[in-house]
């Protein structure tokens, strides 16, 4: 089983209502607090750790940022590259992950970047590869968004080229003789000369290859389009889905797809996301879930509900039951999806949406640790998953608990490593 | 006084015989290298160090690569950016430079990267502007350079909008507040707006300011349009002049610019380029120097001449004398400056480049202690300069030499400070 440690640099990672946990420290702008993870999440065997992120604070309800900045959502106080890089210094094992833009960045920087910290951690990083979807983001670096498939084209192409790239050194091109004044054997470095439809690279790259040769390659994408991305470049794919049935049904469909492109199924790990929330007893399992759901601000809520389904729910009566909403005949089928299970009980829109907020988002693993291991067990032997992507619903708390009491239950039923056996990503996730 | 230290993650900072030093132990890759520099340059007092930086490897001297790359010119094999953030968590004064070019990357990005990095250093980081100028780099990045004068224009634009984004945040604008899920005074965050005739972006940036509210803008342009750039937003700029009229000559010009822009000559600190070669005695200095010169590989001072003059000089005969060499009308000129010092003497080719590439790049200081401290001392109370750029020719051994030796000689005469006065770099700046 493979277990990965989702990361926001701030206030929320997955869930809205983390950092008002009276236990969650809040330091997210302290180096230590991230060393701190680093460390915990390494001595939990975890096979990596990573930062989801977006170049902005998200602005999707009435084009303002009040909710999300004001009652503390989804925003990444930081730039996930240093912080990165900081915990690479902290640890010697665990995979370190970045979420970076294909939209944004340009290869020749993407594959600098990432290759040198895959050299200063020893073969450990990951590049989660977004396209970036989003107005705010495009708005803010004056980029025009393509459309999707075309994002996806163009992604393919800024891959290919980060790959010329990190293949432009052989292994043991290094010389470095103070005598002859021999450094490199240059006809060991080749350029990329890469020419696609939209990209264009010369090379080399200043940087060699790593332990691992270059970052593993991480995705999230559920579309038709993503999923063909995933299914050529991707080795570690997080998803979300609710139900047993409908993460069998992707992880089927996903590794079914892997063949066309000359790969294994055993070439990509499939990770579905889930909120961890672990106590002595079922009973107080069960209250710390109502408790931290119970953190979780309306108007957040409400935001947060409007951003994923694009209505705007803040012009409706926060009390009033569900079926009595009047809502334009377009944006029906969207209100429909994401507000169905509420509906059948008579929620309020602000009740409905608070729910929308906590377990309808990130499915909720709860219980002692060892039916919060059963649970993790029994998907991942269906076929379901081959692990899990956690996200914590206090910090640091979430993942001390998880690697103090889940982990040694998983290890003891022979599922999870005891240790690490290799020292780069690419070979944890080939245990 | 001001010192900084130059460096560059590769075999060359900037004199071309470093790596090939017996002392020096290029450990380039490891991550403990950097991090021992930093130390030792915080144990001297320095007001900064800073990473030259250029996207790619040089292949100026026909469209080729070997010269440089096979006998280890200026080379940043890594990305500067992890190296500096890890070097900022093992120190907790020095001043951290990274250079970043305006024509290659969006100012959003630039400006929360830079922004963290203030963040995580607590008020240390330096952006050394570049606009990027080179042929190379333009193909490794596919974006066309724009002549130079628009380069700095489009450079104004983005350090306006990088400006606007360090002052999206008030410094009172977290609350932080778990019991009424108050996180931020959303009154307190602004949108940056910024629209130029090139550049826009939107913010507010996801980061709040830092210690000194905005990194430091070092930068070293030294045409026309340049220094009216470095007038215009400069609080460090450093410069290569070889004879002390020169320096006062830019000094004085440069520090003249800075009226029309409502600054104040104090508000920026000009430092001179210099390697300093320190022995026991004269003697041992000399030799160290001789010594040092003598390890720059004939082809790549070719190579390195060739490529500060446009001319190909591989194609000329390496053991006649310079004056024997019959060059085209078109480059004469170019040709006579960069070899006047070598005519009169009837050098060779080959020696002239040598000489190029060692003292007639950089000017070396060279001699005991004491001498070294004249002659710094002698510069700063000319009106010449504020303080030098540091460049090393063994590495790390210079920096721990001069460190150990001239700092204790510049401290007894009062002219550079006993310990840090501030915590930030922009404070050690107006010491």
């Amino acid at each position: 089983m493979h277990l990965v440690a989702y990361l926001f640099s701030g206030p929320t990672s997955h869930h809205h209502g983390m950092w008002r946990h009276p236990f969650s420290t809040n330091k997210f702008l302290e180096p230590e607090f991230y060393e701190h993870l680093a460390r915990t999440l390494e001595e939990g065997f975890f096979d990596a750790l990573f930062f989801a992120d977006v170049q902005g604070i998200y602005d999707y309800v009435n084009d303002s940022y009040d909710a999300i900045l004001g009652k503390g959502g989804q925003i990444g106080l930081l730039d996930p590259i240093p912080l990165i890089s900081q915990m690479a210094r902290v640890t010697s094992r665990i995979g370190l992950g970045l979420t970076l833009s294909t939209t944004f960045v340009r290869p020749y920087m993407l594959a600098r970047l990432l290759g040198t910290l895959d050299i200063l951690s020893k073969g450990r990083m990951a590049w989660n590869v977004v396209t970036s979807a989003g107005a705010m983001e495009s708005r803010n670096f004056d980029i025009e968004l393509p459309p999707r498939d075309e994002r996806y084209d163009r992604a393919d192409e800024v891959v290919e080229a980060c790959m010329k790239l990190w293949h432009s050194w052989e292994d043991d091109a290094f010389i470095i003789d103070k005598d002859s004044g021999e450094f490199v054997d240059t006809s060991k470095v080749h350029r990329a000369n890469y020419e696609g439809k939209w990209i264009k690279t010369r090379g080399p790259l200043t940087t060699p290859r790593s332990e691992q040769g270059y970052p593993v390659i991480m995705q999230a994408g559920s579309s038709e389009r993503g999923r063909e991305f995933g299914a050529r470049w991707g080795e570690l794919i997080f998803t979300l889905q609710h139900a047993k049935e409908d993460m069998i049904a992707f992880y089927n469909d996903f590794k079914g797809r892997m063949e066309k492109y000359g790969r294994s199924p055993r070439d990509c790990a499939i990770l579905t996301s889930a909120d961890p929330i672990v106590g002595e007893t079922e009973s107080i399992a069960r209250e710390k879930q109502a408790f931290i759901n119970e953190r979780i601000d309306p108007t957040l809520a409400i935001a947060l509900v409007s951003s994923h389904t694009g209505i705007d729910f803040t012009k409706f009566p926060q009390d009033r039951p569900i079926e009595d909403i009047r809502i334009e005949e377009g944006s029906r089928g969207s209100f429909d999806v994401i507000l169905q299970g509420s509906k059948a009980k008579g929620l309020t829109l602000a009740d409905a949406a608070k729910q929308f907020a906590t377990s309808e988002l990130c499915p909720q693993l709860v219980g002692t640790p060892e039916s919060v291991a059963d649970q993790m067990q029994d998907l991942f032997e269906s076929g379901a998953v081959d692990g899990f992507v956690l996200t914590p619903t206090e910090l640091p708390g979430t993942f001390e608990t998880f690697s103090r009491s889940v982990v040694p239950v998983l290890q003891k039923r022979g599922i999870f490593r005891k240790s690490y056996a290799g020292s780069t990503l690419r070979q944890h996730l080939h245990d």
